[in-house]
């Protein structure tokens, strides 16, 4: 009962993102870049060929499932003793990638004379990484066990964490209802959540093969393994995290015949993730930059936004070397959804106005497709003793 | 930046399927009936776990990607050769389904006194079988290649034509504008898509081997098949045939390291198929079995539907013998998304009320819903020889 134009669309940009995957793929760029490529140009800012915009929610719908399915699989390549020993680095950098781009966030706005709801909100906005597009370059290139790569992953769960307790403490000072009891049990919230997950979830996964014989459980270990990043996906959205966080933890403690389930959700990985990349591509709009208005504070927060992350990532993870430091500032510079959902919310309350919502959109895109150039030749240079250490853990 | 509710949703849509679909394996029924089940009792007429109702739009498009998946993996299983041996049969029983619901359903509209737009469209919505659950059944049971399972496929084909034509010409009426024209026009669009896809598409896709070695063409044999899939599925609902019509076609013709796409196209089917069946169960509310005003005309609309299929297809298939042949009445039955189509458009146009539509939709959930529990055992119970000669054929 869908209108004839949905399947075409999906044809559209399934189609415009494997032919540019491919031919980027052809001369050495990681196939992502093609898809988010294929994304502006099918997009409504520049070809128009598909007919719903890009806030279309069958298409979000499908892109939120894309991103879902990744994140699942770069935790089902990772393993929680890995993301251990990088645990220190990881949350320097996630703690640094959350400070730096609030405070200089703050000041930049105050500086300019916004008032405080716009000041909290657009600092606030640049706070949260969202880790998809990077796992993504990190995949398409191999790459996802070396350890910035890790460090990255790591920085992005600490991130997401800080940044959602950034967005609760924002909002109840701009509501002026802020309480310290509420950001406590919310860190009693997240806490749980993680405990449970973390120390509960791969006993509870193993042993849930004693009950494979009862006729309720399903037989196939796929249908086990959507079923818990599904589940761990909403259950994270529910408590205010992102839901790739509660895919990549399902991936991470996923232990019920993995082999086959990495086998098996390889197609769906290539059939719904390109549309993820796609979609997010559909959002820019190359015309923001004519937008004289705008343009210069899109430019100067999206400056911030990269330098701050850059910052954290590069300093917090010196540990790693000069060279994989800033392999990993690089990689937390994409925002996406997660600076989007704080300026919707600040939107949505009139805190800011849609001018300020612009400039966050313009970052927020601009992070996101950008990066991918860039990290993928210095994932690819990382010189060769590394890599070698890199295949004896393989 | 969807609401956390839809991935919740899906969690709890896909926990229901999966659970009661192996619960009812498990009891030697087909897994689609648990799925449907599961989809009535979490939907929002009877425990309303789900928070969007049964029109989502999101919803409705994973259902629909869901049911193209399912046909694109039914063509695969089937070839031309083996459709073209039983198209005599297909043919008649794909003709009688079309004018037998037609002929009956006017005759009843209209001496019940209804006015021609509703006599016409209400006729017209009982003509199309929608042949995704039988289609699943016969899967589920591994008996895709029996024949009067390629009876009931071949017939859908005709069938949805006969049906697309009926609703042109009953449009034309209702709007005073019939125009013998546009008929023929539409006929010769269907003819070209058809003969296009059929004659010209298995060579076009082997051909394309040869340029497998351009940076553009995916080097992925399931790319290139879902890209098929999505392309013939969208030009089909284009040119006003089923979606799933055109999913079926493309996996007739898919021939490009076919072996390697029957295994990735597995996990994409389980899933993605299990979300059309939980949404069409969504759709059933059980209440309306106490709606006294429209029941009577609603049983009456639905034993038209369910003796003109099933005389339709026995007399039509009766070459393969009496039990095959009441197996391929009982697999045309299921209305599913075409008589609500149907019944839409009239509604659209101020042609019919909300009453008739009412009407139409519990037709079509109810045939739709009940077919599988009688098919199964009809499936099951088919004497050894025939199977025999099955197994030969494999």
């Amino acid at each position: 009962m869908e209108p004839a134009s949905i399947l075409a669309d999906l044809f559209i940009l399934f189609a415009a993102a494997k032919i540019l995957g491919e031919l980027f793929e052809h001369f050495g760029q990681p196939a992502v870049v093609g898809e988010l490529l294929a994304g502006v140009l099918v997009g409504p800012h520049v070809f128009g060929w598909i007919s719903e915009g890009g806030g279309s929610e069958v298409l979000e719908l499908l892109a939120e499932l894309g991103v879902v399915i990744l994140l699942f699989t770069v935790g089902l390549e990772t393993s929680i003793r890995e993301l251990r020993q990088v645990g220190r680095s990881a949350l320097v950098v996630g703690s640094l990638g959350v400070i730096l781009p609030f405070a200089l966030g703050v000041g930049l706005m105050a500086s300019l004379g916004y008032d405080q709801g716009d000041v909290l909100f657009v600092a606030a906005a640049l706070t949260a990484t969202s880790v998809g597009v990077t796992a993504r370059v990190f995949k398409d290139l191999s790459a996802i066990k070396i350890p910035p790569a890790q460090v990255v992953l790591g920085a992005a769960v600490v991130d997401d964490i800080l940044a959602l307790l950034v967005l609760a403490v924002v909002t109840g000072i701009a509501a002026g209802s802020f309480s310290t009891i509420q950001i406590v049990s919310l860190l009693g919230v997240i806490a749980a959540f993680l405990g449970v997950v973390l120390l509960a979830g791969p006993r509870v996964v193993r042993r849930l093969r004693e009950f494979a014989h009862l006729p309720i459980i399903p037989g196939s270990p796929l249908a086990f393994a959507m079923l818990l990043t599904l589940g761990l996906a909403a259950l994270s959205e529910t408590i205010g995290l992102a839901a790739i966080i509660g895919a990549f933890l399902a991936g991470l403690i996923f232990e019920f015949r993995k082999q086959e389930v990495v086998t098996q959700v390889e197609p769906i990985y290539e059939f719904l993730v390109p549309f993820f990349f796609a979609v997010t591509g559909t959002h820019l709009d190359p015309g923001v930059f004519t937008q004289v208005d705008i343009l210069g504070l899109s430019m100067a927060v999206t400056a911030i936004a990269v330098v701050t992350k850059l910052a954290g990532g590069y300093f917090g993870a010196l540990s790693l070397g000069r060279r994989d430091a800033l392999l990993v500032g690089t990689g937390m510079i994409p925002r996406g959804e997660v600076g989007l959902i704080v300026a919707s919310i600040g939107l949505g309350r009139g805190i800011i106005g849609t001018d300020l919502f612009g400039v966050v959109l313009v970052m927020t895109v601009i992070t996101t497709v950008v990066t991918p150039p860039f990290l993928a030749p210095m994932i690819r240079r990382r010189p060769p003793d590394e890599k070698k250490a890199k295949r004896r853990r393989d």
